[in-house]
């Protein structure tokens, strides 16, 4: 069992959804970071619950403390990092039943064929979406110290069932296009509620969940990340790229079922005229003129945005009867959740898909840069 | 740099386009498989050029020879197994001036931003399509030790530009689902030269693939893979998942644009009554009835069939001039690649999906199994 | 920066020595362990200060809090357990001139070179030895789960300074060896407080460790360990044997310098008849007549005990004037150390060898057990 | 299984003694090492059998082939390196009863314990001697790379049997002791025959193993190894630093049964102010003026020597008849062994530390280097 990944940059996240507290370790920030708390509370807060009627009421603070790696400057010092939040909605009887009945969509029928009753199940354990909150707090640190670098990440909402966003504009690599991607990352970075690159999409995906609730139902959502001024360079062949550090990492997101990065799926249905890059001399340098590669040949870095997708399923709680069985007794049954959940996690997860990408580059910087010359 | 993936299960992948050998060597095998030669060499036949008007005419027969790891009974020893297959086609002058001229959609460029004039670029080096040749050895292998463990994996062409073959009955998983889809296995497993599952999809594809050779241009495609008869409980939560194991490795290979497992990126538009697999009580025990999850809740197995599609992008080498630069006088130069090139290189990676598939899933099966009940 | 080792099971150590808290991670525990808290408690207390003459006064209770990784039963899991200790002695201003001046025979040298100031210096930081506290919280459950599957694992110290205690009865592995260590195994487990097999050698020693204090000094000493009951064909060929996961992980204790396996250094001086251990057959099966090789050869074990030692250096904490260097004049310096400090740190490390031991070899239980024959 | 080593720099072994080849393949060799394969040569010389009295006969040249790796200009190019040396000695009948009968100091037992008759044996199969050849090629390759960069590496014979050399002057780090120790490595590296310092030492140290072989057996020895040129801050606290990633790697060469750095096991019976290195400001800056920690505290390198002792045990195989037990047969048999071996594998193992050496160095080197100050 292993809730780790990265190389160099190494995170770890422990915690149940009802154990006393979460949290991660992360081993190998350059030292010498000093957390902007404040700035880290509010990225922490984008994912918290509560922000909206698209979310559950906010219960915790979610602020993490930091019991070590930070020196008497509160800068990081080269050992382990461990943040710890407290969980103070612990252990509570309701759950009793969940290892008797498994819930459609949740990992409760894996974990018992896993562990055999072992597991952990109140609030789906260590399986539970709360553990992206630790997740956040290693993403967010790494956030800083890449933006500090010229390396800005950010992430939208591009669909929510039906309703669509409109794209970042980073398959553009001119000039032009990436002045447009730059004023698209820094209006989603003006605290907006509901991270939208346009107010109507943001309107028709709020009906999109509010239908869905109505229905005691749940709806999915696509996530668009974007990572501008990476250095050329970075990644390397095969299995170590940034496609892989990325795609790994991203998976550890409960609820995401795919991924793509530049073109995607629909390059599958293009030309090879039409998908590749073509090279320019440009004042910087020879760069690809679009972005069709999402930021990455060969694993490696092209200095274009680096992009991707994520397919975040449908909050798998609904609180409509759904058809399950009993594991003890051996036959059929009904489930009905209780409990108010999310109808659509997909905003929430947006926070989430910047932290993933923030530590899988920040890794790829420390463990696989383009060499120095000499 | 690494080439390396799996955690009990280590595939490491040697060589470039026009080195002396390419190859691989895999740690962890359990000791005692007898590699069936005939069948190897049916597997890799595959992904080998020359078999159709789609692929460049066959050169080299790539057959592989175990230098280590075999004991004198032609059985897996517990030693490293590494697999060496010679290049016939080395070192030619004709590729100089790619170190000078990258070519879009390459990896040319990216690799000079890296290594500054050392990389090996004749034929695309340590990036060729070739270096999959290795890695279907090391999961042929696999996949012969699957079978016999009764885990069946099995992979078609899902679409080739607009041409689109049927789907594999795999998000159906009542047992009249699982018995269409292991009939789809078998016809897969006739030898057919072109792997889909409807004869008119072929032929539709190959048509795509002929507009694009005669428009001097290439088109790209998506693979669908599955693997039947996975034991529940495999796997690990969060990073260590089925899912984080497969996207990683598959990203590994050259022109993977995009990952989905299940009903992935079309889950973002339904409603979570639609994607959550319900359970019923059947003859082997508790079951998902549909199989949206593509056999995986919280990165471990559901016991339903693991299903995931690959986006494979066109062929970046296309016979049209295309737009360049000449790195070493800093000016845009206008490219033209010669030599013959598959016009599509979805059709060979078929079997290099379900080589990645197989090596994958052993290693979640070595790694993190089912624990044992006492 | 890595502070974490193992291949399943990995542990991983954070907190510094003046951190709000010190703890471990531990993923990759089988599921069910119930962690007998009483015991755990007992084992820490045998490296927690203030049990002798021989340490500091007692300070901190150092009891560990399971933050994550139990269920509602008190057993683990499946997910990673985080414990935690809080520092009760936390940033002081005393050792501010520690970033000056640095300690001979401490890391603080060291970590200025490798972090030029960030680096957390009050007592120690990361190098702390109470980082071993956490090691022994991870290690203790490790030796629980251990036990109950008939692995033994006991330390004692074979010598300190000059004064020795008679070695382990573990070179013999007749049966009447076997049982003589049997027996000295549970000597050592009545409670003693100082863990010799001797009296005499105890008495002994304790004059040595008077003798370095009242001289304002500090005396080293060697730690022998043992596991018996460990199954043959457990580890691996070259890199990942018992022996390199053992000693991998014993020079993560702070203070050991050397290591040696069966005959160790001793074996450079005999001939190949008297190193060899021959086989008979037994009531059990065949087994070495000799332990020689320590319970290994090639990296895998031979189901005789595996035996090692350990050089421990004396504590570099001393309270005579030392020279050292101010490193923000760039001149020479006296240095002396204030506060109290254990003249002798090897009885304290007796149990942290047992630990590491225990980690050590339930991981190569875990990653590289003997294969099951079908 | 695993026969890799190394976090960025890694290393596989892979080979039998009578495989069809023997090799390793190297990951992570920054690109542009032109290789000196002269000198790469001169070096594998000094491991291979045939130099004199106390060594089998010559019978193969054991040359290293490079398969992939190099650009066309010879240089690494950033691909992984693989090497192949072919066995002209493969496969022969005459080993078939090991599998029978252990032979006692070998791996035969413990390889039957682990695979259970699926193990290669002839000629010691994955665990011979003979698989330092390619790890002598990867560290030869290391060693030139370092050298370039100021750091120097040698060994040679501390001990045979009784006969002792004088050892490395790398206990003092003054100017005087540094100059004492760069003229005895200038020393080893004029081509002598025999790898001891002093003259009458070598021919105390034949006559030890004249002696051994005369009555049929064989002897140990002990091998002094040391670094110069290491610069400041390399390495990682707790199990990353440098003696934990030489110890692991140590023990990968077959024989080594024990470690010790700087004063090692001496230190155990030494007082805090004889085993403490006092800091002095010297022309390059502050530097320990002793060297008793061995070049590392904390596991980070100080600047001084890393300086290492290896026990190496006796050849288990030896002329004389031993006992053993046939395991077919459940029971006891006397074994003689046939064939010539050396009496004393240590002295062809000296380079071999060398190359252990180079390698976690050089990984230490690029994995853990000192922070770059901003």
């Amino acid at each position: 069992m292993s809730s780790t990944f990265g190389t160099t940059l190494r995170v770890t996240v422990f915690g149940q959804s009802h154990s006393q507290a979460i949290g991660c370790v992360v081993e190998g920030f350059p030292s010498g970071i000093v957390v902007d708390r404040k700035r880290l509370e509010r990225f922490m807060a984008r994912r918290a619950p509560g922000r909206g009627s698209w979310t559950t009421p906010r219960k915790e603070a979610d602020l993490p403390n930091f019991v070590s790696g930070l020196n008497m400057r509160g800068a990081t010092c080269g050992a382990p990092l461990c943040a710890v939040i407290e969980n103070t909605n612990t252990r509570s009887g309701d759950y009793d039943n969940l290892l008797r009945v498994p819930r459609p969509g949740h990992a409760d029928f894996t974990a018992e064929q896993k562990w055999h009753g072992n597991q952990d199940v109140p609030g789906g354990g260590h399986f539970s979406g709360r553990l992206t909150a630790p997740l956040c707090v290693a993403g967010g640190i790494a956030l800083q110290y890449l933006e500090e670098r010229g390396v800005h990440i950010g992430a939208h909402l591009l669909s929510v069932g039906a309703a669509c966003d409109k794209p970042f504009a980073a398959l553009d690599n001119t000039e032009r296009g990436r002045k447009t991607l730059e004023r698209q990352l820094e209006a989603l970075a003006d605290g907006r509620a509901f991270p939208t690159l346009s107010e109507s999409a943001a309107a028709a995906m709020l009906n999109e969940i509010d239908k869905a609730r109505q229905a005691l139902d749940s709806v999915g959502g696509v996530i668009e990340c974007v990572a501008t001024g990476m250095p050329a360079g970075v990644g390397s062949p095969m299995f170590d790229g940034v496609e892989n550090a990325i795609a790994r990492a991203a998976f550890g997101i409960p609820a995401v079922k795919g991924i793509e990065f530049g073109r995607g799926f629909e390059a599958a249905r293009l030309r090879g005229s039409q998908n590749n890059d073509p090279y320019r001399m440009t004042s910087e340098g020879a760069a690809p003129q679009t972005n069709n590669a999402g930021g990455a040949l060969g694993g490696i870095t092209t200095g274009a945005p680096v992009l991707f997708r994520l397919a975040i399923k449908p909050t798998p709680s609904i609180s409509r009867p759904q058809e399950s069985v009993d594991l003890s007794a051996n036959k059929n049954e009904e489930l009905e959740i209780r409990g108010r959940h999310d109808p659509c996690i997909a905003p929430r997860a947006v926070p989430v898909a910047e932290a993933v990408c923030a530590l899988a580059l920040l890794d790829c910087i420390l463990s696989f840069p383009a060499e120095i010359q000499d």
